[in-house]
C-alpha cells in the first residue's frame, strides 16, 4: 500500500494528497471545493476540539451558536470587512424549488426570491455584533467571553483537501470588553493558547508574530498569528487572533455605560483555528510512507498485531493481550487491538504505518515463550525488544518520548530553515531553497507588494520581541528598524 | 425576576417563550426564523451531545462530516424524498458580491451564477450516498456505521425557537449495510439509545412506535420514533430512526458484491435527534418559576450562595465552602459557588431557579455556627436542613432523586393522559382536553387525513410491541385490529 505514496520529492503537492485520500483523512466530494472528512480524518479534529476547547473554558470562555446566514446587509457595515469577505461567497436568493411545469424535474421558484440575500458566513463579526448589541448595555453585561465551533463557507477559487476548501470546520472566539487593555490582553492570551496548542499537542514549533497591514484580518486593527514551516520550506498560518478595536462595535453601534455611566463604544477580538490544522499536521511531520501523528492528537496510539499459525497460539496471545489492553487503558492510552483475520501481518504493518500509529507492537509465538514483544516507533522506525514486563509503563514512557522528538525533529528543521539575508540577490535565492526569510523591510505596503509580485513571497509576521536593529530595506535600501520574516505561503 | 414570567395556564406558549428567553437558553436573530443558542442552552446541548455521542460510540459508530451543500439535482434521485425535503429549502444561486456601479452598496454578481443550484442540506442522505458509492464495493466495506453533527436548513413558515426553527442542530446516524435483517436491527437499536437517553437522561418517559405512512420520513420504509407528551397536553416527536431499505441505494447506484460474489444494493438506515429536544426539556419539566432541569443534563447541578454581613463571616464561610468544594468536584458534581456581590441573595435564588438548577444551598454565619447549611430542591422546593458533616454524600443523593423524581412525575403525568375511546365524540371530547387517545382506526392514509383536517390530530405512532385487539375505526367504523395513538402535536 506505502508504495502507492508519491514521494515527496519527486512531487510534494501529489505527496500531501496521496497521504490524505490513502490514509482515510478526507475524500473529495460532488461540491465544488468541498471536501468529506472521512471518519479518522475527523477523529483527529475531534481530538483537536476537546484539548482546545478544555483551553478555552480554562481561560473562561463558553460556547455559544449563531446563525449560518448573514443579511447581505450586514457585511457592509464594516467598511474594510466587506472588501475582504463581501466578495467570494455562497448567496441564498430563494428559499422554495417546485416541480418543473415541463416535468423537467425541479427548478427554483422564481416566486420565492428573498427580499434581502443572505450570505453563507464567512466569518461570523457581523452576525455577533448585531446580537451583541441586545446584551450589551452596562459594563456589567462586559467582559462576553464567547466561542462558537461552526462551518463556514469561502468561495475559494483554487481549493486543497485540507488547507483551502469552499467549507470548513472551525473554531471562532468573539469577546467584547470594556476596555482597550482587555481586549489586547484577550487577543495576546489567544495567541498564547493557539501556540501553546500547536507546540505541545500538534508537536508543531511556531513563531508568534503580528501580521503587517496588508495580511490583517478584514477589519481589525492588529492581527497576531502563529506561523509554522512545512517540509517543503513553505511557510503556513496556523491560527490567528485579531484585536479589533471598536470596528466592530461602531459598525453595529454596541455602546454600554462604564462605571462613572459614562458612554464608550465596546472592544472586540475574535480568534479562530480550523481544519487546516489538520493540512499543518500532514505536512510538518509525515513521510514517504505515510503519516506520522503525534501520539498526543492521534487517535489510536498504540496497535497491537498478533502473528499466529494456529489457534492454540492465538488463544494464548489473546490471553496475554487481554491483560496488556486493560493496564494500557487504565494508563488512558488508546489501544488497538488488531486480531482481524482478513489480512495478513505485512499488510497490517504498512496500514497502520500509513495511518501514523504511533506506536506498533507485534508478538508471536516465539515472543509469547520469551515473555516479550517488539515494539517499532512510526518517527524513527527504531525496533524494540522489550519484556511484557511493565510494558506499560515502557509504552507510555515511548509515548510521550515520540511526542517530544516529532516536535524536536521539526524544530530542527524549522531553526535551520531561518535564513538571515541582507540584499534581495541573497533574498531570492534564499526563497528558493525555502523557509522563512529575516529580512528588512522599510515598513511599508508598497515595497510589500511588489515584493509579493516579484516573487510571491509574503511577510509572514513581524515576530513578537522582536529585536531592535538599525538596517536598510532589502529592496528600496531605506532604513529599517528591525526585521522581519518572508516566506512563500499556504 | 420569576414574576415576568407569564403562568402555564394564562398562556402556555407566552411562558414556553418567557422562558427560553429570561432562563438565557436562546435569543432571536436577525434572520427571519434563526435562533442564537445563547450559552446556558448551548451548555445544555453539549451535555446531551457528550451522552449521545458516548452512546453512538459504544454502539460502534463514528463521526464523519459530508458537505453542507446538496447539488439541486441530487434531490430529486429519491422519489419520495424530493416530494418531501424540495419544497422549503435555502437555494445558493451565486458565488459572489460585487460593489454596485451606482454606489448602492453591495449586490450579487449577475455573472457569478452557479451553473447547478445547491440546496443547504435539510437532511444529508443523498449527499451522503452519493459518497457511499464511491467506499462501498465489497461486503468487507460493510457495515458503514457513520454519524454526523450538523447543522441543518428547513425554510419553515412558522418557527418556535427550539421547536420549529430555520436552521438547527443535530445529529444524523447514516448506516449501510449487507443485508435487510442487519439494517432493520439498526434501526431499531438506534431507537432504543434514543429511549434510553431520553428517559434516563432527559428524565423525559417516551413511547416507542413506528409511523404510519403518512407521518413516515420522505424516502422510507419504515419510521420509528419516540413520542413524548408536554405538559399542556400535546405530544412532541424527540427523535426518529428510518429503515430506508434499499431506497438511496438504488436512487445512487450503490452495489456491493457479498461473499458469493453477488450484486446487491445496499440496505440503508438513518436516525436524527435535534436541538429541538431543548424544547422538550422545557416543556415537560418547567413551571411558573421557570426551568426544572433534570440533574443529568443540567450545566449546573449544585449551587451556593453564601449570606453574610461582615468580611470576617464571608472568610468563614469560603473557607468551609472550599472543602466542600473539593470533595463535590471528586464526587464528579458540578457546582458553582456564587458569592459576586452585584446581587443579593433573594435576587440569586430566584435567577438559579429560573436557570433550573436542581439543588440550591445557602450558607450563613449561624448555619456555620451550627455545621449546616439550606438545601432547597427545584423541582419539589422542599427545604433541607443539612449538616454540613457528609454534606458531599447527601447532595450526591438528592441529585440522584431529583432525576428519579421528574421522571416519575413526569411518567405519572404522561400515564395518566392516555386515554382510551371508542367514539368519535369521545375522541373529539378527550382531544380538547390533551394527552394522548388511544383509538382504533382502519388502518387507511384517508381516514388518517380526514381525521387531521377536522381535528388537527394526528396519528403519532403504532406503539411497538401493540396489543392486538379487535375493534371498529373510530371515524369509518371499520374493522380494526389495534389501537394507535392520536395527538395534537408540536
Amino acid at each position: 500500500m506505502a508504495k502507492e505514496i508519491t514521494s515527496q520529492k519527486t512531487d510534494y503537492a501529489q505527496w500531501y494528497n496521496d497521504i490524505i485520500l490513502k490514509a482515510g483523512l478526507a475524500d473529495y466530494s460532488a461540491v465544488r471545493g468541498c471536501m468529506v472528512i472521512k471518519p479518522y480524518g475527523f477523529a483527529i479534529w475531534e481530538k483537536m476540539q476537546q484539548q482546545l476547547d478544555k483551553m478555552f473554558k480554562e481561560t473562561g470562555h463558553v460556547n455559544a451558536y449563531f446563525p449560518l446566514f448573514i443579511p447581505k446587509s450586514f457585511l457592509s457595515r464594516e467598511a474594510a470587512h466587506v472588501e475582504g469577505f463581501a466578495k467570494e461567497c455562497a448567496v441564498v436568493t430563494h428559499y422554495r424549488l417546485k416541480n418543473d411545469e415541463n416535468g423537467d424535474g425541479i427548478i427554483v421558484d422564481p416566486e420565492a426570491k428573498l427580499e434581502e440575500e443572505l450570505i453563507v458566513r464567512p466569518t461570523s463579526e457581523t452576525i455577533i455584533w448585531s446580537t451583541y448589541k441586545t446584551w450589551i448595555q452596562s459594563y456589567r453585561d462586559l467582559p462576553l467571553l464567547i466561542n462558537q465551533w461552526a462551518n463556514v463557507v469561502r468561495w475559494e477559487m483554487r481549493t486543497r483537501l485540507f488547507l483551502r476548501t469552499t467549507e470548513f470546520l472551525w473554531q471562532e472566539g468573539h469577546t467584547a470588553h470594556a476596555t482597550q487593555k482587555e481586549a489586547e490582553d484577550e487577543t495576546v492570551q489567544m495567541l498564547n493558547v493557539y501556540a501553546d496548542f500547536a507546540e505541545n499537542y500538534m508537536a508543531l514549533p511556531v513563531i508568534k508574530g503580528v501580521k503587517t497591514a496588508n495580511e490583517r484580518f478584514a477589519g481589525a486593527i492588529d492581527t497576531y498569528c502563529i506561523e509554522a514551516l512545512m517540509q517543503d520550506g513553505k511557510a503556513l498560518q496556523a491560527g490567528t487572533s485579531h484585536f479589533l478595536g471598536q470596528n466592530f462595535a461602531k459598525a453595529f453601534d454596541v455602546k454600554f455605560s462604564d462605571k462613572e455611566n459614562k458612554l464608550d463604544y465596546v472592544w472586540a477580538t475574535s480568534w479562530g483555528v480550523s481544519t487546516r490544522l489538520i493540512g499543518a499536521l500532514v505536512m510538518a511531520h509525515s513521510d514517504d510512507d505515510g503519516l506520522v501523528l503525534p501520539p498526543s492528537l492521534s487517535p489510536i496510539q498504540v496497535v497491537i498485531i498478533p502473528i499466529y499459525k494456529t489457534k492454540e497460539q492465538k488463544k494464548l496471545i489473546d490471553e496475554k493481550i487481554a491483560v496488556i489492553l486493560t493496564s494500557l487503558k487504565a494508563l488512558h492510552i488508546t489501544v488497538k487491538y488488531d486480531d482481524t483475520e482478513n489480512n495478513r501481518p505485512g499488510w497490517k504493518f504498512a496500514e497502520y504505518e500509513m495511518k501514523g500509529v504511533p506506536l506498533r507492537m507485534a508478538i508471536g509465538a516465539r515472543d509469547l515463550e520469551n515473555n516479550s514483544a517488539e515494539l517499532v516507533r512510526r518517527d524513527t522506525r527504531e525496533k524494540i525488544n522489550a519484556s511484557l514486563e511493565n510494558i506499560d509503563v515502557l509504552i507510555q514512557n515511548l509515548l510521550g518520548d515520540i511526542q517530544q522528538s516529532i516536535y524536536q525533529k521539526a524544530k530542527k528543521f524549522r531553526d535551520e530553515n531561518i535564513i538571515q539575508v541582507n540584499t534581495f540577490d541573497e533574498f531570492t535565492t534564499a526563497l528558493d531553497q525555502g523557509g522563512f526569510i529575516s529580512a528588512h523591510w522599510d515598513g511599508t505596503s508598497e515595497t510589500e507588494e511588489k515584493i509579493k509580485d516579484l516573487t510571491k513571497a509574503t511577510i509572514r509576521c513581524i515576530p513578537l520581541n522582536n529585536n531592535e536593529e538599525a538596517g536598510s530595506c532589502i529592496f528600496t535600501g531605506n532604513p529599517s528598524t528591525q526585521r522581519v520574516l518572508f516566506a512563500r505561503a499556504y
